[in-house]
């Protein structure tokens, strides 16, 4: 199939800059270095491509990613990353599963759900998920008399890895680090999970690193100088031409907005609608051509889409179905 | 089902509260005075109970829209209230089908596609589609020399639907329709759509009106003092808690992010991530305990679900599949 073909609006990724990812990021976290977040791409097949790589474990964020991966057979080490209050679908799964806690209510959930081993969640300064650093000992005691194998922290410094400054990022990346390995001297435990995209090649700590946009990346960790080339955009079609604007077929539903509005390359954003973006082209543009809109956070336009379209110059090489969304 | 058993996120809507705000709409714009708008709910169990209510015809933004109105039995009159580059869809369609044209180029469209008719679509001062109203003519013209069937005009004043002092709204409404009136005279036909939740009863000139978000409504909406009610939240479980926040399972993949941060009643968000959201509430929350998080857009909110849960008090009633999701 042609990239004309496409219905628009459609996901789709350069291929050569996925792989491109994808081997940079194998290269510099090797094997179980890297555990991949599956929650940036929701898609079975890109894992599939990153456990070929060599990274056998993953972390999710849902039940439903848990769920999906299990059933596709990338079930060797799963990590929900996540706090849940009713853990029975996860002791349901036919895979190695392991839950973050936070409290003793998580742990009874994790107890009630039979899922075998946890990680103890820590507060390192983003305010989310994760108990006070001097709580975790004592977390791990209960969790332990539970019943529960510990494998040891998680701690996501989510708030350091945006930081534009690549010394100041590594400096709030260090202080949170210090906060997690305090935890970890009263928890033990193998595992000291942590860090991701902004923060892969700066945290010192993790045994193993959280990152997950690195695949697909975005145009605000596009940012930070990484390594790592922006490879998914929205493909829609010009639908309406004016004189001083044009509108594409590319709107709210169709991308991720918490960020601000997507980029077009040679042309001005201003605003979207629900199915549409207007944009000031430098150029003059016709009803019917196509562009891409580079949406500026991946993660939740992904969940909007039911495929990814893999791309090489004007082929569509592969399909892949977003098969892990909802809950 | 309990309300209580449900996964969550979960989309849920206060079924009384629907039924008044349909019913209320009903009452002020009968018949085929109302033409609602499916974007804003996707959901053809919903629009079934517009046309019980004697709204027959509808208007969508999507070709899977429309596909989906026609294969639910719902295609007496559906109009795409959009421009499409490529109508064969539409042509394919068992229903009587209407598009917008704005250009030549889709009048080119609908006739390659088959579509026999058209509205013209203006722009009244939302810079969107819709060409400048002195072209109005030309177009229809054109159009019938290629022998579409030109029904009337189209003209969304979606810049004033949502201006908070109702006398403003209403003169911003008026300066829209001058220029949809300019152009009627130009165009002919029986036909002037136009006006959405926000205008609807302010609008003096269309024959029709396009609105949607009435039935569920969203907290942007609710500010305007409008005699519908907010009927649409995401139920959520509280994760995890600390002395200062609390965190939620409910966040950028399960709301619409563009007019800014959901709201908690008896609570102030702080943020959300990927699945969660932090919040400050006033009194002390549990783990496992369930909470309302509303939404500020329902229309890119409800894309994310894959069902509407109907619920009274405590029970869940019925369960709708969001089934014209996509393109």
């Amino acid at each position: 199939m042609k990239l004309a073909d496409l219905r628009t609006p459609a996901l789709v990724a350069d291929l050569a800059a996925l792989e491109h990812n994808l081997a940079a990021m194998a290269k510099a976290l090797p094997g179980a270095r890297l555990r991949p977040h599956v929650k940036a791409t929701k898609c079975t097949a890109l894992a599939r491509r990153q456990a070929a790589l060599g990274h056998r474990g993953f972390c999710c964020a849902t039940l439903r990613e848990m769920e999906g991966m299990a059933a596709a057979g990338l079930g060797e080490d799963l990590l929900l990353a996540n706090e849940v209050a009713d853990a029975r679908r996860l002791g349901a799964l036919e895979a190695r599963v392991t839950v973050a806690v936070d409290s003793p209510e998580t742990i009874d959930a994790a107890v009630a759900g039979g899922v075998p081993e946890v990680l103890i969640d820590v507060n390192v300064g983003l305010p989310r998920c994760g108990c006070a650093p001097e709580q975790a000992g004592r977390l791990a005691d209960l969790a332990r008399r539970r019943g529960l194998s510990v494998r040891g922290v998680m701690g996501y410094e989510g708030h350091a890895v945006g930081i534009p400054e690549r010394e100041k990022r590594r400096q709030a990346c260090e202080a949170s680090m210090a906060r997690l390995a305090a935890a970890h001297a009263q928890v033990g435990g193998d595992v000291i999970s942590a860090g991701g995209t902004g923060t892969y090649d700066l945290n010192e700590l993790a045994t193993e690193i959280q990152a997950g946009s690195y695949s697909l990346m975005d145009s605000a960790y596009a940012k930070l100088g990484l390594p790592f080339q922006p490879a998914c955009s929205v493909w829609s079609t010009v639908i309406s031409v004016s004189p001083s604007f044009a509108v594409a077929d590319c709107g709210l539903k169709a991308l991720g907005m918490d960020h601000g509005n997507p980029s077009i390359e040679g042309a001005r954003v201003w605003f979207c609608s629900d199915e549409h973006v207007t944009f000031e082209p430098e150029r003059a543009l016709r009803v019917g051509e196509r562009i891409r809109v580079w949406p500026a956070h991946v993660d939740p336009t992904v969940a909007y889409h039911e495929r990814l379209h893999l791309v090489e110059g004007e082929d569509v090489v592969d399909s892949w179905p977003i098969d892990l969304r909802g809950w």
